[in-house]
């Protein structure tokens, strides 16, 4: 079965969109389709699992820890570890951004 | 640390070229850049494990067991179950093409 990660995107104005592709033990791959959202500087996103994230589309800032907010281009993709904090600092507003997850543990 | 898989891609036309993103117990992510290979006919590609695979960039056919066949462009995914013969029936000639392949187990 082919399915396509980059047609008919849902529009997620209102919120993230989360879609599973592969469920194993230790391993989760997922697509997260945002356009706009931002993490509130107050609450960052704290995983207690190592994740593997890939930017397929759009445009998107990243922020781990104590670093500066990095741009993310397609094809851009780092690791984030376990505990890490982190926020997306800002995704594009005019289109959708499209993230490859894989979570790891 | 950001590393982007489409800027500077390797010249692919002396052979495929892998490069290795990640690598877990039980997954391994891959980069595998081709451009104009394919599986010769009598040698169809094997796993002893379940393969993830996603087209980013470039233009791919693929072929598994009997199925006839089957166009992929970027975005596409699918998944290769262990044990399945599988072949890959062509690739772009006149560009880069541009595969992520998460090895399960």
């Amino acid at each position: 079965m082919i399915a396509n990660l980059l047609a008919d995107l849902p529009d997620a104005s209102a919120g993230e969109v989360f879609t599973e592709l592969l469920e194993r033990p230790g391993i989760r791959i997922e697509r997260i389709v945002s356009r706009g959202q931002s993490t509130p500087e107050d609450e960052p996103m704290v995983q207690d699992w190592d994740e593997w994230v890939l930017l397929l589309e759009g445009a998107a800032g990243i922020r781990i820890e104590d670093s500066a907010v990095v741009a993310l281009a397609p094809g851009d993709h780092l690791l984030i570890e376990k505990g890490q904090k982190h926020w997306v600092a800002w995704t594009a507003k005019d289109r959708a951004t499209v993230w490859l997850a894989v979570h790891l543990g």
